[in-house]
């Protein structure tokens, strides 16, 4: 029905992961040393989408180099690559001799005596404008299919949203996509370029830091859902900082922007990673406006932060949050905590929720309660807390995502399954695998 | 002048609530127990716009019962219902089935026979995509009036915003309901419907809860305003956590999304009275970040938190907020304060102002100073603020929203005369229905 | 190559400041007094872009004087007034007798026997709605350049933004802007303004104040970028709260919304100078989540607040940051501080840098990394930091643009000369006006 889970031209409905990749180092003896390294990943340090970047990451003046890189290290390796290989060609909206080099050099990529083009995607097309330049783009990539014998579309083409008119064309994709005079159909990535963008944009902070850009990732995630695309966020730079680039993915995906780019095989592991549920369920606690999670101690979850105190009194409970301390009855405090904890469940988890609602669909049964119960323990009090959640179609469906995802990588990335049955277990894989449609 | 105040089709410039009901119940004797219910409520448990929901509240293999249902309980108690009767039938973008299935519930509900067409003020139609497929549901709709002899566009069509290419299409409206091949003029509510948009956008939050989703209810009022048309918030799943309902309402109504929809009566209740003005003015203080509401007492205004204190020194006063303290003179208190306290005015107090600016303008003025006086008590230590605000003709009538929502709901709801009577008293009820143009 | 570097009909590239005042005042012997002093304003206190508000800030029963004492003031002093000269006409989507009203006080106030015309650059258009209504607007200045022998589009058109139907029209600006049929070439200004569009959405909050409305500025500042426009945003109310108006400015910066309405003159010399760098460096430090600046003291950066704390202990250091204290080695601290602490560069730093990233492309390389070192002291306690940034041409030119706002301060206003080396010294503003392209 819709158009990502169509397939329509591309394979994957998802993509995590889309590292970039220097295609020409000067003054090195093999100046495309780093693009053979990157084209040997697999597992978990493999991209789903691996982008040779003949654009920024590469000097101007190694350009040419680079393309030439690109055919001789795909044509010798792109066979045994797990991922899709997409390499990014020069372009901009305001240069039209960029634009011809960019065009050039997916000529020489994609020429046949390379013996590269059949380990190719697509092209990753930066600095686009409005939507007639993304036609232009298009339109360069049918010229390529043509002058190789190619068949119309087959190479795909994602985009860099870095100026302000991009942002605005990706409303109009949904019409233009139709459209007999062009092959837009080819589309796949909408990529959010943030460096680019704020200079578009001329943004400043006191710091020189990138602004966080909000309403330009969800203005992508919600032009890749208009028009059946995939949208990923930009480069975290600070490669440092593993905290803070699986917090951006968190923010990201309660956006439905689901993939993001990733400037180093570590970055890649915890991009591939971070989307999947956890391999253990476990509950988090409102801390006075912070989420917090608990320990796991003997069967109990354990809060032992300060934000947050409890004690038995002589009628009922006495609970400190923050500032704000109340007396409660048993009932009272068990409503309190309902309250302020929430569940994070594992993939085991979910599994489990879907099978017991796909039974009592079966059985003709329209919404089911589901029970979740803990002990949480603050101070050395602990408490048992149990909740139902009511499950009907739409419950069953909204929570599907992460089974649908799980579906997708583990049907187009068989390098990770050892990975994945190593987290998950084979009996959680193997169900995760056949719950749901 | 505003579209939205030429009541064009409809009579309603707000709705506060919509309020969906189960169309039937498997296994019940009577199965349409719940429509027949609701349809009975009055004063502030009945909704402004009551939804018999024949989609997601309702069973797959229910819903030809429902579509019976509906037609039956409206003509028994359609004239009575102090409401707007808009049932929801099924309907897909993606599916011409569900379409058809659809077009043949509005069929068999607006029947002349059946008797209740002459109660129901429009339809609801869920999951719709791009512009293109809301004109499909407009033309189903003229198709209904044509059959049954109704005037073209006496059916109102309300949609449920859950898609980005339903987000997309909320931009097309203002030009496309002039159009002469439509009856798009029908418009009334663009609803959000988070849980199915959050699984459209393959959005993911690690607990299952619903991303906040800023972007969406900024896009959906906004395009509200552009076409003349009002925007509702979706549903608040946790239908216990009646302050988190009342928060989500406020955070609303700053975007100007003054209706949300409702899931049980109690719902119903809150978000009919929430928009509206307070019974009695109070003062807000900003206790280091979080705006907390004194207490009258004795006629003066007493914070008793522990985030700011207060002590008279020797040669002035002595005030911590946090863990900022300083040593201030009673003049710097004073503006101190004036700074972290706000007012919040009720009905009375707005009606009050508006009055003395209307006066003023009679005689001629074009701005006055509005004084605010107050006994703010801190730690034992009152002191007594006074501020001026400066009125003109942008401030009144930025001012005048929550007025002319009162008097929509006053002039189409004497249900609710009573209750809004007892909430604010005789005196202020009439002056109120008389402020303003 | 971008249209705002072009300067295409307009010789600004940014403008900081927006300064709106009365035209005629009630009562007054000298009705245009308020005019009279406003042109008279130089460097700090005198806007980029001055605008005689023949709306809003004069009374209706007035403007028919007001018009005719633009003409006058501007005919006298005009020649002198450093910045732009744009004065504000009546506009109404909804009324076609305000339009012309407003038509009629243009060709008043730009006929050449008033001797104005020579200094006015443009006019403010304010309440627009959709795209055809921007038309009409320009339609009408294009007949005003013809009755006067003005060249087509030779005067400015800018608008304030304050309807959903604006805010959706300002996505169709890029395509209409090249139509032959109309000469919406000259827009210049796409000015927020948030009291209307508050009461055209019917927003509410409690109190009566405005909405932050993060959305409308984000689209503002894209679609000014995505068609070659300068985004402001709209007049900050609390005239007295100086603090207030500064982070609303950098919180507008980091969308790319670089300008801002004022009120008065003082607000106009905080609006001249917040976007410009600091005169001097210095460093920030995250203290349990609020970024707090430190003091210089004898060389060293000195924290003295109370949310972070640090104390040497036999095997290292103990840092506690709020309630969460951790044992760390000397090189783990110094880690954990670099993660606190961030540099907020002088415009003195950041010309060093670009000079130093220009000799070293100059020099042949395309990356080189920047070192920023300083002692921090908290608790008495100093610990050295020392961190480097990798800067190449995508840093470089994403910083560039507060040098580029100073070259256009300094090209345009040379009233302002004097203030700017007083501020940054003759050394630091002649090197800045020769880093960069």
């Amino acid at each position: 029905m819709n158009m990502r889970t169509d397939k329509r031209l591309h394979d994957r409905q998802f993509v995590r992961t889309f590292f970039t990749t220097p295609t020409a180092e000067t003054g090195d003896a093999d100046s495309a040393k780093k693009l053979r390294s990157a084209i040997g990943l697999s597992g978990m340090q493999a991209p789903d989408v691996w982008v040779p970047d003949n654009e920024d990451a590469t000097a101007p003046n190694m350009r040419d180099e680079g393309a030439a890189n690109i055919a001789e290290v795909v044509a010798e390796g792109g066979a045994e690559f797990p991922g899709e290989i997409h390499p990014r060609v020069v372009w901009h909206r305001d240069s039209p001799e960029t634009r011809y080099t960019g065009f050039q050099h997916m000529l020489e990529i994609a020429d046949p005596e390379n013996g590269a083009i059949e380990h190719i995607d697509g092209f990753v097309i930066p600095e686009v404008g409005d939507i007639d330049d993304w036609k232009k783009a298009d339109e360069c990539i049918t010229m390529v299919e043509h002058e190789y014998g190619l068949e119309d579309g087959s190479l795909a083409m994602s985009v860099i949203i870095e100026s302000g008119a991009a942002e605005q064309a990706m409303t109009k994709l949904r019409a233009a996509m139709g459209n007999p005079s062009n092959n837009l159909q080819r589309l796949f990535l909408l990529v959010i370029g943030e460096v680019d963008y704020t200079k578009d944009m001329r943004a400043i902070t006191p710091t020189g830091s990138l602004p966080a850009w909000p309403e330009v990732r969800h203005n992508t995630s919600s032009a890749a859902s208009a028009a059946g695309l995939i949208g990923v966020d930009g480069p975290y730079d600070d490669i440092r900082d593993v905290e803070g680039y699986n917090e951006r993915m968190t923010e990201n995906q309660a956006k439905g922007l689901l993939g993001i780019w990733s400037l180093t095989p570590t970055q890649v592991v915890e991009a591939n990673r971070n989307p999947l549920p956890p391999q253990e369920g476990y509950w988090l606690i409102d801390a006075n406006g912070t989420e917090v999670s608990l320990d796991e101690q003997d069967g109990a979850w354990v809060y032992s932060g300060d934000d947050i105190s409890l004690e038995e009194t002589d009628d009922g409970y006495r609970l400190t949050v923050g500032s704000d301390s109340t007396q409660l009855s048993a009932d009272e405090l068990h409503q309190e905590l309902l309250g302020l904890t929430e569940y994070v469940p594992s993939l085991g988890d979910i599994v489990n929720s879907m099978e017991e609602f796909e039974a009592a669909k079966e059985a003709g049964k329209g919404a089911i309660a589901m029970t979740r119960a803990a002990s949480i323990s603050i101070d050395g009090v602990t408490v048992e807390i149990s909740s139902d959640r009511m499950w009907d179609e739409a419950t069953y469906q909204a929570l599907q995502t992460p089974i649908t995802l799980f579906q997708d990588v583990y049907e187009h990335r068989p390098d990770q399954h050892e990975d994945l049955t190593a987290i998950y277990s084979e009996d959680v894989v193997e169900r995760a695998m056949n719950v749901g449609s």
